[in-house]
């Protein structure tokens, strides 16, 4: 065959596990012939055989399904440069080949490993199989650039040519403060530089040479903790995690605590802003310092947090969240330099983008929430409640989305129970009554031992009740009878149960002894304890409920329990209790951080953030301070597990129904 | 006349002074009329009779040129609200209506006055007669928005909702920081706002109500003196001026040494960039404060410098501006925010558009004097030089611009000069010398008297030379051949006049007395002194030669002397001296700081900026450092006037050119 007979020729190339395959032109490189078959690779560097991201692998062999044989000789020999690369990277070429450098000359069958796929699939949760695309708002480009002369170009118009030339990028912008390190990066580079460009069309960072360093930060920031997750942008994966507590804490525990001190201390809002601020920069600073890189390799951010939270981080003062109509300032996405909010850890030329809020209780990180967990593409009605200082709550299917928030108020989070704290190590997170033994068991948080598992001599040290304890003690209590469905002692209790102990007229249990404790004080739990819990759970059930009625739906299919809480509790006894409605046991999913995984999602994956936007507008919002029914639901769910709902999934587990006394009921009417 | 018949009727409207006719239907207001006949009125309440921008008058009589009678009652009587403005703000109706609530029915002749006309002429220089259209790029715009409602509406969207129906302002944004204040504004306000739009895309202040106020700044960062100009952008009426030295200063008299101190000491460029920031700062709050506004009003603002300024400004080392091949780190324009260079003095949201840069040292300051003297736009070639420690030159037409910056050096600014100082009170600023009489006669800045006019016992007490004085004596003592056309003294110098002295070989010219100065010593020019001056007026000259060159020309049409010291100096001394090239002395104008209105111009019309940027890349820069042929001409341009070339404009005036001497050019060679 002629020289001219093989440049007219085209081969056969077949790409796994795509299984894409083509005719492609003699002589062409594998990069190329890919991009035509629609399978993109990494490729930094613009194919000068230097960034090593476009590997494939070369499958020899006679392919019958395919009708092809990929010969040994089918690809060009290594050239100088792959040789190379390859040495100093300590790459078999007779396995893997640069597909920037490898020219196709007779037909092939070539795998792409994962990680030489561009927009590769992530997996999101390990244990879980929704993947994302990695395709985020920014990306590394290298570029070499013409060097200075006498024309008076300036160095930003030469950067400019080059990104026009090398990868057809137009209309470029450059940030102003990337411009003070331009022409230091540039002659450092020996006039080579790794760009980092935003949506395509903004220079937000230089870097001398090659670097392939491309880092994001996620933050949920929550009015209790600030979780962040920092992503390598390149492999999509997460580098270090780290959470830390929000020090607005110091200014008022619940949220509307927080507004009043904003509204009514001088500078309260800026010091509320300030304080968060500083808490971000401390984590992000925290995080990559575990990962050993400097914070300011961050060049990309989303944000996301309830609404007061939201206000705050924009320095906003929150006061019309305090009192209806509840106006948002704004409820729109934004994208904004992270310097302009004060994230001074971060790269100078740093994004923040802040996911949109749906209304005045129902926050950004709801529709991260909403973005991690796809209510939206699902038949089945789900119900998602992210249990924090406010529930919010998210209810419905592919057809309709309804959204409200409840003031369940911080019980579940162990404020307002005498002996509560939060989930810390000492924490009692489960408990076992029985009233045959007359005995009660119990686990603390970082032990794996029941208390009657532990050697003699030794003790558990509890130190407090947390908020999946409460549950269970309630809920055991219910069980056994202890309590009746009002939620008051029994009039029997005391003779039922040893620890039941009754002073005058009041009923409490101590659940550990004096002698089994830390501080060596008992751990008890007050009439008054049970009636937060029922406040509280009364208050989420009746979002719940409400948003149900909304629906026109009588059961949910599926139920996530998001956040710290929704994590630790157990859902048998969330349902015992009454906290959220009937559903198949095996259908109710703690799934963690959902706001923090939706945090991420849109920091890996650029259009998932208009999907939040989009998605966002079309949920129905419901505000229950509002609702003349908010009320009425609202003492029916004071009860355990509920007044007049049916709970046929628990009906095996649930006591006899006593014939409700009406003094038991005037007495909660009454609270 | 039916109602009917009236509603499908149209009347002729005559606008006045534009001569705009056209049949408009009965019952249009006279704001909506106009606009259809493409007159544009003041209305920045949106029609709602309550700014009293669109006052127009109503012409009453008949017109036979125009075929109409525009009768009394051919316009609406005014309403309610129109009489209630009018008596508030003492309008006489019966002259004056506002066109937003004036209904035309019946034919009128409308005189539009100046101040109501949108986009209004403002006369930019008062003794020159070109105008500047205002059209700045921020406007304000009144909105009445619909209060919040428990709807999941965010304020900002009820803010969107409202530009658009009634302004039809759609895709606005808004910056961040300004949602700090809206929803405060809006509730102060009443749900009326008062919305300042940046080129009708962003929202970047809102005041409560109804507000009339646009302020904006412009800036002139010269290397020795910042001026300010702050601007009433409705008007276009500067408001205050003010200037300060730079502080720089301090680490550098001339750019060059600047540029070695922030290459040579630690944070150097940073302390520069800090030291012209807070500049600018105090310069925004002391220009606002002798306005009585708050420098928060500012919320545009246009700022030009040379290319080490404007490095420097945005934080950029200029080092690559010291050595060749003088890369600029940016040449474009650039739109900021104002708070992202520091400037915390404006507005939080204000803007800061910085002109663009044409070469490596010809800066946005050359850019602001092209566009206030527009030499593009004439058929004759013009010559402007731009004076200070660069002169920065501008030479051509319509046809073609050249640039080109001579490093003159400080001279001129009374540096490197014994006796020389700024120009500020008692600097000697115009000098006569009679060889004759054997006097010298002199005038010092702030005093309109010569010193010989000072009446017995007084004297004027003169403490230096400034810029102008110098090239006076140095024209005066080459007029009288006290020194020779090589700018040495004469061998018979002082037996000619008695304040030559003699010291050794060395002659000096004793100016002022002891007795007659401030200190209480003489006042001296020294034959170093002459010389500094030869070698700034050679760079000066020699550069100006060099465009000439390129251009093809052997003489100018026009010179145009700008900056401060272009302003005081005689014409007629600058070419006896050489310092610029031959012209009819007549078309030698100086300007005045045409950057600073160079400046205020793209501050008061937006698509100047745009005619900026078009033309500075128009412009060929030619680089005088590198240029084989500048050094000739620079020495050949040490003689006074010139060693060749021909001053047919002052040759009445020069004394008669002796027989240079070997010695001499020797001497003068080895300078």
């Amino acid at each position: 065959m002629s020289n001219d007979d093989k440049q007219n020729k085209t081969h056969r190339l077949i790409l796994m596990p795509s299984g894409r395959k083509g005719d492609v032109p003699h002589g062409i490189t594998l990069l190329d012939a890919a991009r035509s078959l629609g399978v993109e690779l990494e490729a930094i560097c613009g194919g000068r055989q230097t960034c090593g991201r476009c590997q494939v692998v070369h499958e020899r062999g006679t392919f019958a399904k395919h009708g092809i044989t990929s010969g040994d000789d089918h690809l060009s020999a290594p050239g100088e440069n792959e040789i190379a690369y390859a040495a100093a990277h300590d790459i078999d070429l007779s396995q893997r080949r640069l597909a920037c450098a490898a020219q196709v000359i007779g037909d092939v069958l070539i795998s792409v490993p994962p990680e030489s796929q561009a927009h590769k699939q992530v997996v999101r949760k390990d244990a879980r199989d929704i993947t994302i695309r990695l395709d985020p708002a920014v990306r590394l480009v290298y570029v070499e650039v013409e060097p200075a002369e006498m024309d008076g170009v300036s160095d930003w118009q030469r950067l400019q040519a080059a990104l026009a030339s090398q990868w057809d990028l137009t209309d470029v912008t450059i940030d102003h403060v990337v411009l003070i390190d331009l022409q230091q990066a540039l002659r450092d580079g020996d006039w080579a530089l790794t760009v980092t460009l935003w949506k395509n069309r903004e220079v937000i960072r230089v870097m001398p040479g090659y670097v392939d360093e491309l880092i994001g930060l996620a933050v949920d920031v929550g009015s209790t903790t600030i979780a962040g997750y920092l992503c390598d942008l390149l492999s999509g994966r997460i580098i270090a995690t780290e959470s830390m507590m929000n020090p607005q804490i110091r200014y008022g525990e619940d949220l509307m605590s927080r507004v009043s001190y904003g509204n009514t201390e001088p500078q309260g809002v800026n010091r509320l802003n300030r304080a968060v601020i500083k808490a971000i920069n401390d984590l992000a600073r925290a995080v990559t310092d575990k990962a050993e890189i400097d914070s300011r390799s961050i060049t990309d951010s989303v944000l996301v947090g309830n609404t007061v939270m939201h206000h705050l981080l924009l320095g906003i003062d929150p006061v019309q969240l305090g009192a209806a109509p509840f106006a948002l300032a704004i409820s729109d996405t934004l994208d904004l330099n992270a310097r302009d909010l004060g994230l001074s850890a971060f790269h100078p030329a740093a994004k923040a983008h802040i996911l949109p809020c749906i209304a005045g209780h129902v926050g950004a990180d709801n529709v991260a929430v909403l973005l991690a967990e796809l209510p939206n593409l699902d038949d089945h009605v789900t119900l998602i409640v992210d249990i924090g200082t406010n529930a919010e709550i998210l209810l419905g299917n592919r057809d309709r989305l309804l959204s409200a928030s409840s003031p369940t108020g911080p019980a579940f989070e162990g404020a307002q129970i005498l002996h509560g704290q939060r989930a810390a190590a000492g924490a009692i997170e489960r408990v076992r009554i029985d009233v045959e033994e007359g005995t009660t068991r119990y686990k603390t948080v970082g032990d794996d031992r029941w208390s009657d598992q532990v050697a003699e001599g030794e003790s558990l040290t509890a130190t407090g009740i947390c908020g999946s304890g409460i549950i269970e003690i309630v809920g055991e209590l219910f069980l056994n009878r202890l309590i009746d469905s009002t939620g008051l002692f029994a009039d029997d209790a005391d003779q039922r149960h040893p620890a039941v102990r009754q002073t005058g007229r009041i009923k409490e249990f101590v659940l550990v002894s004096g002698t089994q404790t830390a501080a060596g004080s008992e751990i008890v739990v007050t009439q008054n304890d049970i009636r937060q819990i029922q406040l509280a759970k009364g208050a989420l059930y009746a979002g719940v409920r409400l948003l149900m009625d909304r629906l026109g739906v009588d059961h949910v299919d599926r139920i996530k329990l998001a956040g710290a809480f929704g994590s630790y509790i157990d859902p048998f006894y969330a349902m015992l209790i009454g906290l959220i409605p009937d559903c198949e046991l095996e259908n109710v999913e703690p799934v963690g951080n959902a706001a923090g995984d939706g945090a991420r999602i849109a920091l890996l994956n650029v259009s998932q953030r208009e999907i939040a936007r989009q998605e966002s507008r079309k949920v129905d919002y419901v505000e229950t301070a509002i609702e003349p029914d908010f009320q009425a639901y609202f003492v029916d769910a004071m009860d355990l597990p509920h007044q007049s709902d049916p709970f046929p999934h628990l009906v095996d587990y649930l006591p006899p129904r006593q014939p409700r006394s009406s003094r038991s009921t005037r007495r909660h009417r009454r609270a």
